[in-house]
């Protein structure tokens, strides 16, 4: 970390900001120049809050160098993550797909859903039984009956299930749900990170509509220091002010995270784009730059469905996409 | 709500499109042009998913007419919603101020910034005892104890208090505090949301880093649709490119909201803009906005403070800012 | 085009709206239901301000139907646009790759340049002559002499040119110039668009900051309403909140553009992140998206590079990205 | 200038490094501590590059310790600029508004509007004779007749005319105007900000739909490095997801911009906005957050403009909320 002090401060100024950062267990090196003083931390500064350093007097300004993550940190953990769950891997140079419906409706669409993305080539099956709606008019999900749903849907295909958590008080219902999505709007919801740090279960967290890569991987970090390092992350579109698409894929955020974290990531081209036909060609994209996963929102019957139907594909639609994702996996794996 | 029909939807599409809107209980009207049809619908739309009627085959667009929401709308209540607690009004005409410091630390620092704030004119306490920070590694309230704290220093001021709950497995904490705040971080905490629409207490609904005025009108219907109509709304700044200011405070929300709801409306100038020497200029600009309450960060010594040291006011500056926002809440009511 | 009457507006108001839109040569079509009113407009509505309907005082709110471009809009002009020029093509299934410096900054380093990029592979060289810079003390360009040297190497390569424009005044520079380049910082520049709408020269029209799709297609279709339809639209990037990279890249432009135009569609990741090491796989993923060509910035020594030498890649770097790159064309173009 | 050493840089390139920053005419220091390296440059870092010293092998990071713009910092220029014109003055504590027709239209409307404008207790005329247009096919202004007009109305009226330009071929054109306005689309065309710099006319600079305050200091100094210091800063709302208004008004900016610049700053609360019933309370923020000057758009009939018609006051409005204006400008020099 690095301090620039201000021009004016004094040196009793000085004095006592050297004396307050001597007690983070840092040692302190000031330098001063004509016109500047700047004073450099040595040693681990992540318990030191930014914010707290500029509200002293004598600070102009605060740079951190190394970044405010460790768990999550890949030059700590060098070797990539991989999640293995219910015979399937996500990280370490595979592509998982995560297919099915955004909402469980009704058994019959369900398990239809199901067959139809397993026989397609998915590995994994999502669902949505909590449903956070920006209307509460809008239709919020099964419950726990949608829970039950998926669970009846991988005894019958084998497919492991994806299911998102909206609140603490519901975490009882996802002990035999395979991996458990914290959604965009919870990024931050850190009580809820903690206690999911404390189950041995491995948690896909979405990035936040206007997340830093850097708060997502603190948010990450949440989870890891309670103990579980089983942390996928996903980006799957931020705000911007482009209306034609519900919000803006940011696909370089693969390479980015591959490169400062260990953690697998997944691309979720529905919830970016918002058009079922822009789900082949950022996945397309996406698997390219290096995704982990893919996580695709794929509908029985799209025009009836409850919720998001215009980003969903059917189940033709995802068997072409997957036909052609799986070949591009391969060459990507083999020849690039 | 307005529906245009695509070029090439056949007569077979638009009769299936015009049935299944008619299981929503409105009337439709088809207007067939040379080159474009549209379809009006009559009624209310409120329960109506807009994603899922722009899933139809036959949908090119969508555009609703009325808002989705009903019981934060001024169209249905145009007498403004005054809230009353502790013997203080929030909305209505009158101006309140909300400050204290960010976190609740020590007894001995809360006793003495709230007595300060009593003294300079606040109206009410705040405090965080559960604080949202980005890093785990970072102070995280007080908790149990820090909402004490604010019950003593409220016994020993007068001062009602405003403290931010993070989930809902601490409710029952917040039992005696007098305004329950929800974070930019929770607006869209739907489970979180619903249930403090079953309490009886006014919540502070803080809008999220990038919602939209509407989602954070949505998310006040959340509340009120449970029973509670005691929302309070703050704008404290949202996410932009621009770096010098943490956030980029929206003060045309105030006029804007204004139009569109019955509900008061607080300025958060501390988080909007992370500077201390912003607070006082943005509080006066959000005086003569037409504001009903500000809240500030006050804390007896900020360079010492655990947290957001850099955006709050000591108590000389803030009694020094309170004089010139009284003067101007007196002028603009009565001379403007 | 559709307009929502307002609920209180009269019915000579009303009357008077029609009359006025009348004007305008199209037919108008109003639907009166019990809660609202709605005019649809049937015919072409280009000419027809949507601000200025909305100043009407008897509207609501608008929202046009179709879009306000014509000579740019894939739905009047549906087979791609192939651009050739210097024996190369950029349009129509290939894959047209544009390399070289950010800057031209001597006669030597860019000759280094242009050859190594042309037995890397590539199809055109660029190069910047006129550099718009933040700061007025950074280089700004050679200028004459920088569109000189590019002619020289074009001259010695083979390669076309590509350089940017920064104004009008400067347009007889650039007669001997194969594509000329508006930068984002232009894109709405719209006496130079006018300018290069009367020549007869291909025009590389990069995305603005800000600037949403329907806004790029109105600057393209600026220079198309003169006369020239030799336009190629570029995205670079746009503005968001994340720091990590200089801009977001936004990769869903191309599927989306490719719909809404028949206009070629280049990306540069070189700009859009800012970053030597995201160009590769971004690269990638724009050829997997559909981009009918990339531009990539290349410096024969990138760390003494007058500008922009942090995004460039070396010669080395850029041989082992197109062996990749052309390989994954042939990929996408016959398996996919 | 702090730069950050790679953790795996050689010491030879550490010393390459610190041998070219020496040629730049400033002091290195070079710190190193167990984990890290930090050199301080000590001197004038105004003319060296961010991104040449991010591409040097050996950095990790960059950050500028001082700001790059001179002429336009308050550091070195402590007192307020004032612009004098026409016998009219922006800055150094008085509120000037400039106010007129978002185009000029026909001789009649504009003298219409300026007598009432005028009488209303404007001190400047605006109105545009060039005006930038998203669609081709809108109003593009009456160039050189409409400046003729601004000049006549100028003669009637006795106020100083303010009125924007499009492209240096223009600048003959733009002789005999007071105030020459650079929109905010062209706030980084360079050769036309150095242009202007050479002549000895204010220039109202608008800031970009995303441009930070720096970028708008940077483009300020572009103008006054060249010799032309009269310059006066526009906030004129920057580009963000919120649909409801055109842009989101900075009213941060005010106050912000006032430490780091001694130049006057403007409001233009009508392009911020987009809507007219926002204009006032938008106006009367901006005066209480210290703006030196407002800039309001005002129609004779708006309803009938020939654009921006929804953003537009009449005037009947307009001297309704100049009063107000008036009174608080009063309240806020004298009480505040």
């Amino acid at each position: 970390m690095i301090i620039i002090v201000k021009d004016k401060a004094t040196e009793k100024q000085v004095n006592e900001l050297m004396e307050w950062l001597s007690g983070f267990n840092v040692r302190t090196n000031l330098v001063t120049g004509v016109h500047s003083r700047i004073i450099g931390l040595i040693g681990d500064t992540t318990s030191i809050d930014v914010d707290s350093v500029k509200a002293r007097e004598a600070v102009e300004a605060v740079k951190r160098v190394q970044e405010p993550y460790k768990n999550a940190n890949r030059r700590f953990h060098p070797d990539d993550t991989v999640i293995e769950v219910g015979g399937k891997r996500i990280g370490g140079g595979s592509l998982a797909v995560i297919a099915g419906p955004c909402s469980v409706e009704t058994e019959d669409r369900l398990m239809q859903t199901a067959i139809a993305v397993k026989e397609a080539g998915a590995d994994f099956l999502r669902g949505g039984a909590f449903k956070p709606r920006t209307s509460p008019y809008a239709f919020q999900g099964l419950g726990r009956e949608g829970i039950e749903l998926l669970i009846q849907a991988r005894k019958e295909t084998g497919l492991p299930i994806v299911t998102e958590i909206m609140d603490l008080s519901d975490l009882d219902l996802f002990a035999d749900v395979d991996i458990v999505q914290v959604g965009a709007r919870n990024m931050q919801n850190f009580t809820l990170l903690k206690a999911l740090g404390r189950c041995d279960k491995p948690v896909l967290l979405k990035r936040g509509l206007s997340a830093t890569l850097q708060e997502l991987l603190m948010s990450a970090e949440y989870i890891m220091s309670e103990g579980n390092s089983k942390v996928i992350l996903c980006e799957r579109g931020i705000r911007t002010y482009e209306p034609e698409t519900r919000n803006t894929l940011d696909i370089s955020a693969v390479p980015l995270l591959r490169q400062k974290t260990h953690l697998p990531i997944v691309i979720d081209p529905s919830h970016a784009t918002g058009l079922s036909s822009l789900v082949e060609p950022m996945s397309l994209a996406a698997v390219t730059a290096g995704a982990d996963a893919l996580e695709i929102e794929v509908h029985i019957d799209p025009k009836s469905a409850w919720s998001d139907g215009a980003q969903s594909l059917t189940p033709e639609q995802f068997r072409a996409s997957m036909k052609k994702i799986r070949a591009l996996e391969s060459f990507v794996r083999n020849e690039l």
